[in-house]
């Protein structure tokens, strides 16, 4: 299962209930969190959630919308007593720009470990975190990122059975991977289906429309997408600016076969984001709003 | 007439409604806003308040709860086309403090000056806000501030008729401060009276109690003061931090005749601030929620 929250959907600048973008993943006792505007802290504690399971922060870009409530954030982590590692995860620079913001939060109890991205590097593991980073097309270096969970193949008792393996190991195979009875090691493959289909989320802001973005997306259970401006005759402005109407990232949505499209990123001159009527050919499009949370759960 | 808002009371975390230190005067169509902890830029739409009158932004210190919000501001001052220099106040190192949280707003369209403070200083003026900054006790260095507005004398329509001054010249002299008729120039000290008492406001975060904080207050019209803890069993951990317990405040308001005090800067362990009864020896003794706000007005 994969929980994703919505933390803040605004663009630019911050509005009364309108914070800057930030989205969270929860899974399995650990949390990342995607963009860090200012605000995200008092957002996540709004959400009921904890700084306390974060186990990475992935920045898209360093325009400060995406991650002025950094320093902050790691100085709250700091003041209730966090003293595990961190990881931060954003563009070539990443590690000058966060070291810049902590010129007000020089000291952490807590190491922080950098990873900056590159177009090439496929993809990486957070806890069961599987992250592929692909680049976007904005006015300065700018990520989206692909977010799986996978999921093992279903175990086979009759195989077990047939090699011998005591009950007792069955469970310790699956959850570990691995077994020994005697000289014997038993492991999943042996006893466990093929994989079986996974979850997967997609974040994208800041970003024209680009070809890369629907085939990263394809068939997700989730893309959170920014749509900076609703109304059509924007379209200049967002070519300019380097951002997309709502139109585009649902044409995105519906050629990659997404199940779900959640729109964010909203201007500030956008005062109540709504999808036009008949958006069709995707199972669900909706305006994001803060705090919206879904559950994303594996089939069957 | 000087007007003071609150916008936010918290110390080291924000919470939900409670929004990290700041606080904003107004007077004459000019703005001095007073800390920028994160967040602020929201507490100023809160209160129906604009970026525009900001002329001088004034940093205590450069712990985040007092700084974090200041690039986030900064670059919406200029998404609205302030073009207009601004000036920040703050410590030594308020300029590479300041830079270095550029590094997320590295373009702004308008220019910054910047002031950095020492306990020898003075008296200087931004418009016609009078400032006085003093030196704190704090785990860095960290400043409180007199500020004063001035009243001129009362305009004497006797001594006008007496040096044969022309009507159309009184408003000019009053306002401008003096005015020609002839070879001859006529100046306020010849037609007011003694400068009547003017304005006075203090703002003192974050410290330990001082002799010096009482000196600098006396006879305030409002005292702003932090107040971490209300507990008076916290005094250990308010020797340490080097903060204040409501009770050290309140004595420094009684003892410096203050009008008003408004105490802010809560720990987030602090839900719901209250003074105890029988606080006497003020006026008026408050705890300060955000959104507060009040005019002083001139004396008769």
């Amino acid at each position: 299962m994969l929980e994703v929250i919505l933390l803040g959907t605004g663009g630019s600048m911050p509005l009364k209930n309108r914070h800057l973008s930030s989205c969270m993943l929860r899974n399995n006792g650990s949390s990342i969190l995607i963009d860090c505007g200012e605000g995200t802290q008092i957002a996540i504690k709004e959400c009921g959630l904890t700084f306390k399971p974060i186990d990475a922060i992935f920045i898209t870009h360093f325009h400060a919308d995406h991650v002025s409530g950094l320093p902050g954030l790691l100085l709250s982590m700091g003041n209730e007593g966090r003293t595990e590692r961190i990881t931060i995860i954003g563009p070539v620079g990443v590690q000058r720009v966060v070291n810049s913001l902590r010129v007000i939060a020089p000291e952490l109890p807590f190491g922080i470990e950098f990873l900056e991205l590159n177009d090439q590097m496929g993809t990486f593991s957070i806890k069961d975190y599987l992250m592929t980073p692909f680049m976007l097309y904005h006015t300065m270096e700018c990520f989206g990122c692909v977010v799986e969970i996978s999921r093992l193949g279903k175990f086979i008792p009759q195989k077990a059975i047939e090699l011998g393996i005591p009950v007792a190991l069955w469970g310790i195979i699956q959850k570990t991977g691995s077994a020994s009875h005697g000289d014997i090691v038993y492991t999943r493959d042996m006893v466990m289906g093929e994989p079986r289909k996974g979850l997967k989320f997609c974040y994208c802001t800041d970003t024209r429309p680009i070809p890369v973005i629907e085939q990263m997306v394809k068939n997700a259970d989730l893309f959170v997408c920014e749509g900076m401006y609703e109304d059509e005759e924007k379209l200049e402005r967002a070519v300019i600016t380097r951002h997309m109407l709502f139109s585009e990232a649902i044409n995105i949505a519906k050629n990659a076969k997404v199940k779900r499209l959640w729109l964010t990123h909203y201007s500030p001159s956008l005062i109540n984001p709504e999808l036009s009527p008949g958006v069709s050919g995707i199972d669900e499009a909706v305006c994001g709003i803060d705090g919206m949370r879904t559950m994303l759960k594996f089939e069957d």
